[in-house]
């Protein structure tokens, strides 16, 4: 496939922003493949998310990054341009369970993610992941205790920095992040929680499952926040269960379901498809 | 299809239950053609489901009796014993919204679902349900206000018994059963919730869901306890939906979720697939 | 829910489309709530559907309409704007088989599909739809035979015309039209067909189904073209199935998929979110 | 967990199979913990999967044997006895795709497909499969042309033989079978197609799914035979896809329904739940 161009938009809703950025695409000379735009009458906030061809190298980037700063002073809008060739830098986070981070790894070796994995951080030693093929990923043990906590995550904080992270994603990393360290990375943290919310927060959720009986279990991706499980969700799936599935046939049966859903939302993110909106999110799906 | 008898039986689990039963069924010229059993090791209950062929008329019942009564005895057996032509008596009930009781008359006009309707009863009169077909099922109108509660639910269990009603069917039924009431119809009393359970309890669940801003909205049928949408769950499904849906969208995307999970569910109770284990069921699917 | 617009349109994909029609929108008054576009680069079509509110009554019509129509020469662009609270006049067709009609005439009786219900068609008299509320929906019965077939169809014609109906719904209607009335309804004649398709084509699909021991049957609905059950496909759902399930038991089944599929498919094509691009269908979902 | 034993037995339907057998399992100290029986009236065929435990070490071995071998006269019953400690030995097969087969390894990994590994085989030498951890596995290379054919199937099926292969995995083995082999193997090899069988049987099904432009595709894993694509059908699923995927996008979310279902099939077989029942099976799903 030959590059694309990803431009996501969001601002106060307001008529025109259509219009004055469409042109604005027009006259830099790019082609709309593909577009998507929604007004959120509640909050009063528009997006978009527009994939554009760029002329076959003729694109007018001036006359696109003025255009675009012009609607962006005249629209109070957050925007950003992107050739979809350049890969977002990703840190991966994972305790024991590996099932969600072997997945991504797979999708990034076979080139289904776009990402470039900047580092691996578990609070467990690498040789917890013997098994899996971390290639030359840089690999970083930080282990945490209650008393070591604050050191950690200023550790995880720095090495994010160093390591320009654009998305952490917690793969099955057991740890709450303090509250300051969610606040640092609203937006682009994502986690995975192994149930489908707001059912079963917090610990043990696939026994939380069976003890109520349920007949469908799930999981869901969602932004990280202060708030133990109560990020904004970006995606959820589900599986149907039964009388004979215990804890363990739970938890068997919700690793499928963990990797769908967060590898699904990562990809969406690498793709630029995710948008918080309060304390949701808009998602323009492939 | 010729007749089929089906056998359901639950007690303590211990060795030798189906040697007995199935060594009866064989000596009353049975012919097993679907059975499927399960015992939980957490409750050491034991549960069954046998479907068999009465040897074209030449089931030797009384054999068949004696032996289900003595294995009874001998291993704590609640059973029951039905000809799947011989239907149950049902009563539907519901309040404004009346897709649900529109979709399971429906399925009772085709012949889908094997029922005796004995009564309709709404706190609703009837005119609020023109444009359906109610045929010749009875219709009672039993309003209900905070001080006629006590009234109206005598009212409906008199009716329960004079009707000879085996199975009550909550068809978005919106007034809340008094514990007494949810005890006597322990077991035999189905209501549909328009969430997926644990999640959303209670009113507006849809309302909810959109604040929440899940990725899936779902229904739950589960028999009534004196909890609030806190009893035994039976079947549960979902829909995806996205930013676009309003709690409006939701509730129409809704309707047709609660709808077939409560017919699934009233057709799983019409055929004795259903048993109570403590708070949760065990269901032997079709 | 106050008023809104549809504006969709389909042409050759050429850059400056989006900003022709959003500046024309913009300078007309209109206010974006949503937006799908999408540039198939197979068949170099480009296809859009607006929604936006207008103005609370200021919309300017005689700049929308000769914006629109001078974009619509620049850009040979078919395209239709419609008032959504202006429905569209249906037909409904049906034969033996009454789940889809009774389910479609349920979902127009609550609100849920707006539509002018112009007819009901069968090749079945009125009385094989006993139990169902057709309400003051004209009823015609065009029997038909292989020597009829003819004077039937051109009976149909007369009646669509007369009767202005826009879009006609093959609801389980089990006989084939001839190539002659396909082509002549092309793109607003939508079936429902009781198969995964391409799977299992013709006549008795679920005893196909059965005979191949598939572990999921389905539903598809499309467009009616010459070719048998091979127009461009709108809609396709499924359900698991088992060794459990009789032909029978598929059928059951396959009702419940069949009617939700056709549904979904009719309140799309009522919510102008269906495009002809060749012999697929681009829909823009809700 | 604990021990368990697995019971699984096929034949002619006649009273009494489930009376003799549950005897002989009563008598030998068995405790059954699940069982689902299925008799077939169209093949006439009896099938049933009993699940065990063996009485904390006092299972009667000679009582079991036994009484089973009589059983199996008497009824002319297939049957087999397994500890499910004991694992089944499964050779892996692949070409190029090796998404698959990189799940598979992943699963065995951590412990939840229950299985030895025999060997890995490939038409693609070991250094096509770079960055999957193979282990200590036995990898082996049996490139293939139309010329070497039959001599790389007569060292396949000595391989198969050597290892004391019981189950062989065509995990995206690009190659089709000899109809010898297909039949050498019957029963015991399972495919995994990248279609929803019967559609889009043979070569590029992604492809051919996107020509068709339907909504929903699938994965089918099913017994090999002499037929393409024709096998017994174990389990499928599906995913939706819209007017927006290409081909490539359809092959990046079929790998995750491939992966999923094989494994699921897989999963089964290991777990001795699948029978072959003429030309479809019967599958007691977990």
């Amino acid at each position: 496939m030959s590059t694309r161009y990803v431009l996501r938009l969001a601002c106060p809703n307001r008529p025109g922003i259509v219009a004055a950025v469409s042109t604005c695409l027009f006259e830099a000379g790019a082609n709309i493949l593909e577009a998507q735009q929604f007004d959120d009458t509640d909050t009063s906030r528009f997006f978009a998310r527009i994939e554009f061809d760029p002329a076959q190298g003729a694109l007018k980037h001036d006359v696109l990054q003025n255009g675009l700063a012009a609607a962006a002073v005249r629209f109070e809008m957050d925007w950003r341009l992107r050739d979809m060739q350049q890969k977002q830098r990703v840190m991966l986070m994972a305790s024991r369970q590996h099932h969600c981070l072997a997945d991504l790894l797979y999708r990034h070796h076979i080139g289904e993610l776009a990402m470039d994995v900047a580092a691996i951080v578990s609070n467990h030693p690498r040789d917890s992941f013997q098994g899996l093929e971390l290639g030359a990923i840089p690999f970083h043990f930080l282990p945490v205790t209650a008393a070591t906590k604050a050191d950690q995550e200023a550790a995880l904080l720095a090495l994010i920095r160093e390591t320009q992270t654009e998305l952490v994603v917690l793969a099955r990393y057991m740890q709450i992040l303090s509250p300051a360290v969610a606040e640092e990375l609203a937006g682009r943290c994502i986690n995975i929680h192994h149930s489908f919310l707001p059912g079963f927060k917090g610990a043990r959720p696939y026994h939380q499952a069976f003890e109520h009986g349920v007949k469908i279990i799930g999981a869901t991706a969602h932004f990280v926040t202060p708030g133990l499980d109560e990020g904004p969700i970006i995606h959820q799936d589900v599986e149907p269960v039964s009388h004979r599935d215990t804890p363990e046939d739970m938890i068997r049966k919700g690793r499928d379901i963990e990797r769908r859903v967060l590898a699904r939302a990562v990809g969406w993110a690498l793709d630029d498809r995710i948008f918080l909106n309060g304390g949701k999110t808009v998602v323009f799906r492939d």
